[in-house]
């Protein structure tokens, strides 16, 4: 798809078909995601690709209860090197959750691009996520997503105006 | 351009021509921003888009001195909201970072379709910044980028392999 359709396609689906995803699709998907940049290039990343059905619905329930997660085949844990991230961005913080967010929101689009739907899934309790995924203690989970076919027609939640987000030379 | 040739093409761009960007095309770009995903929908970003020449070199000095960035006809300067984004990512973090830079990606993505470079910039000193373009006190400055045509073939850096960033169902 063209870039600005796969931008405006990006919904956050809720509900999925059971339909398997071919291995290649999913390949693209992951692929979009470590050709992303990071800070210092240092790509302090780790995806789990959650496929088995009873880890999916453990990870649904660490995800405060949303079992819509399961129903997709796949389910992506994006998971942060904090101890190897750059730690200095802006002076003030470290880059960890700022890769992430783009490694992932890179592997969301691609996914919008082959015509399947995600979900942006904050909350979660991290410590039961670490147990069931058995991911390190030096490591943070930022966000998941579901991966599949949408069976829904997700809404289309609104935004704020460009002239409320924008300003030109200060603030 | 298709969306996999897009991600493929971004590379941070550190040498730019003078050429001024047209305003449909910056429209665009900042479109691309506005529509991106947020934690509850909550968007808790603005951005400063800086195009006087005094003020660029300034921001570029605050940006520890990187003056490839005043080349550029536009820097953005992404900042977020802190007292509005979602305070409980994970159950550990707030959301502001991650939100920051899933719209600042969309703009970058956008960007390099319509044939513009850009350099995520990480290494700036935040208050120097914020007294600059006049930040509020409680906004913070997470990214900027400059956005301009390039006037080099940026390197290609190389990313880990697929099978060191990856595992199935377990970290």
């Amino acid at each position: 798809m063209e870039f600005y359709e796969v931008i405006k396609e990006r919904k956050s689906v809720r509900k999925y078909k059971p339909d398997p995803i071919p291995d290649d699709v999913l390949n693209r998907i992951l692929e979009a995601g470590r050709i992303a940049p990071s800070a210092k290039n240092i790509q302090p990343w780790h995806f789990v690709v959650i496929q088995n059905p009873e880890i999916k619905e453990m990870v649904a329930e660490a995800c405060r209860g949303q079992r819509f997660m399961a129903e997709a085949p796949v389910i992506i844990c994006g998971c942060a090197l904090e101890d190897i991230a750059w730690g200095r961005m802006g002076g003030y913080m470290s880059s960890f959750a700022v890769d992430l967010a783009i490694a992932m929101e890179h592997m969301i689009l691609a996914a919008t691009n082959e015509g399947l739907g995600t979900c942006w899934v904050g909350a979660f309790v991290e410590k039961d996520v670490k147990k069931i995924l058995k991911i390190p203690d030096n490591v943070r989970v930022v966000a998941l997503t579901p991966v599949g076919y949408p069976a829904e027609v997700p809404r289309d939640r609104g935004r704020k105006l460009l002239k409320d987000i924008v300003s030109y030379d200060k603030y």
